[in-house]
């Protein structure tokens, strides 16, 4: 299952260490404006390399539209885009060919496919991202354009150090302006040393990634099985190291009482609004028209530079220690993943919810 | 979006004060024993009505197998589930019918369908959930005979009061002995007298399910999009008033370093095995054959008794009072509909893991 | 599989002989105004019994509508449907459990699923069509309300006697004025006695439906693989006893040179037509405005009262005689199911158009 | 839609005179032998250029493989397949842009998307097939290895001209002996001057490719919506210029009667097997064991270059004349297409048949 979405669909491919990576977007409306550099800003966001916190490997990971796009706009037939590999070095991964490195995919990965993982983890490698965030920034441009929506992600949480924002005002400005894109510049430079802390001492830090989605109106998602919250949480889920998703209060929330919890409907401007947004923009499945929010945990990454006890494709237990470049902490570079996963969702959603609500005439005079 | 799953596939009908609600169950394979009563244990429990801390609503949901069946054995073919609605009183409801609710979907539901959300909530409404749980049953059926799997869900918390259980040692009998379907009594009483207090000032609580499931070999779930994590969540996160959900170590990992977290490879029994469980027996969306663990947060319920500011239909602020019976905490209801979900996605993997890897000959001998 | 359909889905279930059957709609929008009698319209018109030269079984086929609709309209949610089988009789199949009947599958569902062939068939029944001739009609009502979208079929052809009529002048009204649903009053008497001829003796005749869509706007279907003739295609060779589909000019245009099979573009009152029709109404996938016309051709039926030669499930060569009401040709009672998987596969490319060619603002003003 | 299969999964993309095409496999199992070789062979069939029947046009068609496969072993991760355009000359096509060319896509592209119909026919030129075919091959070569099973297809007939051969006899070599991929040499001389003739005048031909797949065993396909007619059907009515597909007796079965059609079992070598083949190898959707043996008729070439009358743009009536290069007849590079759709059908579902009837335990002794 390389595919992901309905009506706006991926399909990605590509291994860490292989020819390139790429992905096929099937489904895109046509008459779109999309250039490559919409899509090379995201790339640039995610790859590593671009900063002394993040991994030294250097990948210009230039994205190439090999289809479906003709003098700027998209043509509705399927967008090709390629992202090949140039600074693979494999020989950093050999020596791991019989070691399950612990809590990586290797042993796993063997378990299902009965071939020892890949060089530089094949599928499993966080490299794997860079199709879809290719393609969700296809999807990012079509929610901008043809809904204003704009979305916006940034480190809440580094290990133990928690930066106190607002997240409907944080922007995309503050977030990149800082080395760990945490938007509060004191928590910022206590998390730079922290990450920094742990690099040279061969270790790695977890933290949270929250993101805002501004301007969804209501009514996109669905009642039971394709409620928006689950189609967002399956797709955060499926970033690799991510161990939890919450949406609005989410795990928090079990806390409150009924009468704390529930938000408030009023009229603002003749809309109806909620005065509170514990909902976090999204009421039984649909959204309400308010910001969405949620929040996606990330573990610690698992390569580390410490020796570990492991076990070897012999059966033997042994004691591993990575050698190869590594980032001591994923989560800066998660959030252009979270935003692409985030518009991949609501770009998909957006398309089924006219085939859903789908007939000609007056629509519904509600909002 | 009525549909869930992709090899073991259910698509679900009904409201809640309609004529009745079911599901159908297309790919379960054939051959596998299948009674009625393996579907009604379930039913009994998610249904409400049990104890004095839940809805007092009476409805048997009796179960009918219509298709599908014959002389206690799976035919392979799509297996036609019904339960007749016996206890509907919509005249509960209809004085809400111009009244948005607060953090219900009643205001959603009718910007999406232009239509005010139907008596009792719909699709929206908790009930909905009765065909899934019947589903679930022969999904789980299918799990514990053919691959030996247990599903045990239980409540980890209700409000602030959280249980000191190991969750792998939790039987189902100790869960079902508890009211409110903690394992642990002296917490069990302490919950039980917690909602009881806010039952009666009409306020509501909400909670932290548990979920372990014992026996998943190693080797299903996917490396991308159909990571076993990303699936689980998606269904989760599809149940009414989910807000969150982590797998292993979840939120909490975040505050530990990679030394910590990752969970070192040993050989035991001559199998390879991790020490740890932080994984919560997923890695790279795989599952490693330990023991699956995770949780689902619930909000507190939406229905309270308590008045309320709210908007009606004709955007006029207004106050709306609940008087229908309702439960003032619906977490231990959905202890069987979590279990349900669980074991959807586990069958469907089991399904899925066969055709993915499916070559004739000799498997690979890793396990 | 027995679910069809991508926006409007349909899972059907339930045996020839079982408790009942049934399906249910996911996917149809609401506010579409539908009551039962829409759908028993349908329903009388492929159940047997209709004339002497159909089967003898007695099914009044009554279709409750137990979820999704209410007050006349539909909700948006999922449309549970049941028909109660009332006049099985197993007995007459149960002599046939041990033995293969030839051109039946009885011997192929054994393969796949390792359990006899159920008494009457099971799915592989004509039976199993109620399901989706239930559905088709939900289709087909959206279709006329919406875009005013009429479905017309009828027998061209049974055995050696082919219809010479104009399909795009045939009606309703005459197709159901025949006995054998062909609207040519002279070649309809040959077929009746030519099928009232082969039930004497106890043998079968086959033939040809062929299907009239009128009133789909140019632009529906999509290009590579959801091209409307594969679609429709693949709904028909889904029908029982289908051997064959063809669209516009189909097998014979084979003979025409290109110069002779194009359909040249004219302007006809301020709109692109075509002058002549050959491509049946679709060209490239994608429907062009013009009438859509299909066929399909049906074997003889399988059941015949005549000795026959086969094998048991011992392996042993024995000689089988059908001795159960069947029906000496089920090409008339073919004509609702051809028009209903017409009318499903319609109404959800109608919603997938919608979706696909999606995006707000003015839409091209081509047509 | 760009997207065809369940479990074995392609998404094709490019467009006829843009930068490349391609295709990504997803969910081919692991450990199957496979180079690039695989794929070009079947790539070198279908490409234009081959003899002076078909067109001019120039392509290499040089496959890559950019992932998926190491050490020529497929790794269980999405194969990315990529064939550069070289020869590509939309000057040829630009002159039409403003022209809608008779039984072309051009209208009704422009129908869908609002955009003129692209330089050579975008994603509805034949040029399209070529991501399909080099899928194609991975699933022929996934059917060889583990099934043993072999398709071959050939030209049963061009224009009028029907070729009298046994199908379950046709071989390979002598289908690729003929210029026109008929493996009746008399009939292919016939054939070869009949298409040189249309040339010359700058017509075009129409015909009949037969496919015929040996070694499926009994057990594959479904009884309702999956059944393997409809799937194939689906498969071949997505091939561009595909107006009709028969299975078995087909159209013609029509003029039997049933005790004429049906195919009477015996037992040969202890295996149940049928006397005659009517049934074309399927029987109520699943295969019998039996060869395969389907039909699919393609209309001629709608691009000629006599001149026809049309309509451009503007609604005014006009007359176009083709110039560039194209074949007269596409029917002989038909069959390595119709032979890659079979391949990705069957491969489907021989993944999709271990997930159906999936249990672990002894297999149903039956064949």
């Amino acid at each position: 299952m390389n595919t992901f979405g309905r009506m706006f669909r991926i399909a990605t491919w590509g291994e860490s260490h292989g020819r390139g990576l790429g992905c096929v977007v099937d489904g895109c409306p046509p008459r779109l404006p999309l250039i490559a550099a919409d899509i090379q800003h995201d790339l640039d966001r995610r790859r590593p390399g671009q900063s002394r916190l993040a991994s030294p490997r250097q990948e210009p990971d230039r994205v190439e539209i090999l289809s479906g796009v003709l003098g700027g706009e998209t043509l509705g037939t399927p967008i090709g885009l390629l992202i090949l590999n140039q600074d693979a070095r494999p020989q950093d991964y050999t020596r791991f060919r019989d070691v399950y490195r612990p809590s990586h995919a290797d042993f796993t990965q063997e378990a299902k496919y009965g071939i020892p993982a890949m060089t530089g983890g094949g599928r499993a490698s966080a490299r794997e991202t860079v199709g879809r965030v290719a393609a969700g920034a296809v999807a990012r441009k079509l929610l901008a354009v043809d809904h204003g929506i704009r979305i916006v992600a940034f480190v809440r949480r580094i290990h133990t150090l928690q930066a106190p924002v607002d997240p409907e005002a944080v922007t995309p400005e503050a977030v990149d302006a800082s080395e760990v894109r945490c938007p509060h510049p004191e928590t910022s430079r206590a998390m730079v040393e922290a990450v920094e802390t742990v690099r040279t001492e061969g270790d790695s830090l977890g933290g949270i990634v929250e993101c805002v989605v501004h301007g969804v109106p209501a009514g996109w998602g669905e009642p039971v099985f394709g409620k928006l919250e689950a189609d967002l949480g399956s797709g955060m889920l499926s970033i690799p190291a991510a161990k939890g998703f919450e949406v609005g209060s989410g795990f928090s929330g079990v806390s409150l009482r009924g009468s704390e919890h529930n938000d408030p409907f009023v009229v603002r401007d003749g809309r109806v609004r909620t005065e509170t947004n514990r909902s976090g923009g999204i009421q039984g499945g649909i959204s309400n028209g308010e910001t969405i929010l949620f929040r996606v945990a990330f573990k610690p990454t698992s390569t580390i530079r410490k020796p570990q006890r492991t076990v070897n494709r012999r059966r033997e237990e042994v004691t591993v220690e990575a050698r190869g470049r590594h980032d001591p902490c994923v989560v800066p570079r998660a959030v252009p993943i979270v935003e692409a996963m985030a518009a991949l969702v609501l770009a998909d959603h957006a398309l089924r919810h006219r085939g859903q609500t789908g007939r000609p005439g007056p629509a519904p005079d509600l909002i």
